[in-house]
């Protein structure tokens, strides 16, 4: 077996073979595959595609790459969600607790924001103590005695994806849905959850811009999870504008901690109970109803215990930036579009992410927004407040925001995306 | 500028704009562009291909990576030639002297060989003595006493192809036209020559298994060359079968001898007096006449002393290998078919070849031919010689000679393929 033949292979448009797969993955992970030759097979797939057993053994052979955890020790069944990453979404954070104090476990297995979208870790840092590193056996132990964790992937878990993860986000290989899908689909199947939902993004603020390819996105990693044996469930979702009114790491912990209190605006409500119903269906949970699990405070419970078991302190101030800008209403009437892209790119010009994987983030930076499609707006009224410890960087974050909304006359009848486009199971 | 967008202006068939070509190629050559990152560009370049515009650039910027030659100080004009590699083609070892004793002055910088088509400068460093390695000083001594000069390229000519070539070498990128023409015309216009013919090998044992795809690569090279102002012809040439009658280091240098001695297979004398008229033609010297030139012993007299101005013994005994084994016809009639590549896939199993850069060749390797298509056949007469100093690799090369000829009936008509299959201007 050697790797030329391999890239040629892909090249040439021809099918993989399982064992062509299993070695090039094998062997990218050992270091015998260097990274320009992996980098140019990537760039093969990306062009030329893979079809449903190609996914299926590459992602297979990710997960053999590393160790498989095991949830089997748990009383309670486990549900794991995960989104395609979006502006302003913040939703693992209410809805893990959530989850659990409905009766799953939720075992969430995060990262960190890069480009214009944030991180959950990211967002959690931003609470004084708050610790994202777990060993295995701490991991399990919050798991078991609050009902959730959130924390960062062990390095043990499908290293291969990592490495090819690393390698797709500097060579423009990011975008090729075979390698979307199998890098998620390796990391879940390999964690070791009995059900997931995914919360495929869809729209000028998620990887997937237009419906068809987040269709073919959640249909692939459906499929891979099923056969795998996990219940696996997508809910397609609208990311054209940000979901609620913020986008930024401290300023989501906030908003979060709202929607556990039994406020927070209503898009993030929405989403955070369809998706707890659906890991909770998922789960064979029947009879719970997360609606009133918000309302009654057993949600925020079980958040205050996992916050705590990971070194936060669920009753510490957040951060705020030191300065603030202002953005108003250029005219009066509806606002019909408030574009999730720009948001999350100012959010992140502002401090709120990371250009490079070593970059530190600023926890009270970001964009806190006044009005969403649908509402009415006066001239001059506020519109967008930008946050920043960095104030000279307020005229770059405002170059993104040149064309990022749509002002109709008054009166005009306009109705906003719904939350959930589509489901696929 | 940024090495990811320029990847993805192609991998989304854009068309590279003059300065992303000429920021990627020098930040390549700085090494502030990763190779993980050029062979992904390489790869989308070869599915997507350039324009005339983007290989002209894209030639521009190779060229710009490193120094020019001049040959201004020269009294006579230079022609130079290419080949695109095949086997048996030894043809620049008796072209060169023999466009020299015609009048042009005749500077060949040439490559080792890699895989199954063998190297201008290994088959030369089969005669005892013979240095490949000139400085600048000692090439133009040698090109300005005997009108010749055949040996490696220095460090200093397009560095970026020499960086991009190993590279692509090693990632499955090889065979993309926009590459190769690069390739080869920016090493050929840095060099300084006033004009060049390209040897364009069709075949099996040739790059380009058919004369389309030969047909553009010629169109692209010889375009970039006048563009440049190198007046620039491409011969189109049969690869279907080995040229002459020996693939191999010296058993190819003694028939380039038999050849510059007024001997030699018809093939081999054809090729090289076709293109020498039209390396005489280009450099604009008229009335010369280079089958005189072969017949009258002043090609072998520059010879003689080309070599021994590089320190070789023209005199000397060839190297033999220690070893041979007979492999004979199988049956009686006419010889329809010999494959050329895996001709050179024997030879170069024998040891005429190396599987990676740093491996040494045997100088008496190789396959000696007794027959060639359109010759009558005798059940149990030799076919072909195997030579090797390490007989334990004969099992070997014979594995790659299972399905290498037909023979067809006694009497059957059989033309076989002109040399010359066309010319492109």
């Amino acid at each position: 077996m050697d790797v030329i033949s391999v890239i040629r292979t892909k090249r040439d448009k021809g099918e993989l073979s399982p064992e062509q797969i299993d070695w090039v993955i094998d062997a990218y992970t050992r270091g015998v595959v260097a990274d320009e030759q992996m980098s140019a097979l990537a760039m093969a797939i990306l062009l030329n595609g893979m079809n449903r057993a190609e996914i299926a053994r590459w992602t297979a052979a990710m997960i053999a790459s590393g160790e498989r955890m095991n949830f089997d020790s748990l009383s309670r069944p486990t549900a794991d969600k995960h989104s395609t990453g979006g502006v302003g979404d913040k939703i693992t954070l209410p809805l893990a607790p959530l989850v659990a104090a409905c009766g799953a476990a939720v075992p969430q297995l995060s990262g960190r924001g890069l480009g214009h979208t944030g991180g959950t870790l990211d967002k959690l840092e931003s609470i004084p103590g708050w610790r994202a590193l777990l060993s295995n056996e701490e991991m399990l132990h919050v798991l078991d005695t609050t009902g959730a964790v959130i924390c960062a992937a062990g390095d043990g878990l499908a290293p291969a994806d990592k490495k090819l993860y690393a390698l797709r986000d500097v060579t423009g290989t990011v975008e090729a849905i075979p390698l979307i899908a199998s890098s998620i689909m390796s990391k879940k199947i390999a964690e070791g959850t009995g059900s997931l939902v995914l919360d495929v993004k869809v729209g000028t603020g998620a990887f997937m811009k237009n419906i068809e390819d987040a269709r073919e996105l959640a249909r692939t990693m459906v499929g891979l999870g099923t056969d795998s044996g996990v219940k696996t469930v997508a809910l397609l979702t609208d990311m054209s504008t940000p979901l609620g009114l913020t986008a930024g790491n401290a300023l989501e912990v906030r908003e979060s901690v709202e929607v556990l209190a039994g406020g927070g605006p209503a898009d993030v409500v929405e989403l955070t109970v369809a998706l707890a119903r659906e890991m909770l269906d998922a789960a064979g949970i029947k009879d719970a109803d997360p609606a009133k699990a918000l309302a009654d405070g057993s949600a925020m419970d079980v958040w205050r215990r996992m916050i705590a078991a990971q070194g936060g302190d669920p009753d510490a101030a957040l951060p705020v930036a030191r300065e603030q800008h202002v953005v108003t209403a250029p005219s009066t009437g509806v606002l019909t579009r408030l574009d999730a892209y720009d948001i999350g790119i100012a959010a992140w010009r502002l401090g709120a992410g990371r250009a490079r994987k070593e970059d530190p983030v600023q926890a009270g930076a970001g964009v806190e927004l006044h009005a969403k499609p649908g509402d009415t707006v006066t001239a001059g009224q506020p519109l967008l407040t930008l946050h920043t410890d960095t104030p000279e960087k307020f005229d770059y974050a405002l170059k993104s925001l040149n064309d990022s909304w749509d002002i109709a006359a008054e009166g005009t009848t306009f109705t906003p995306n719904p939350i959930v486009l589509d489901r696929i199971a």
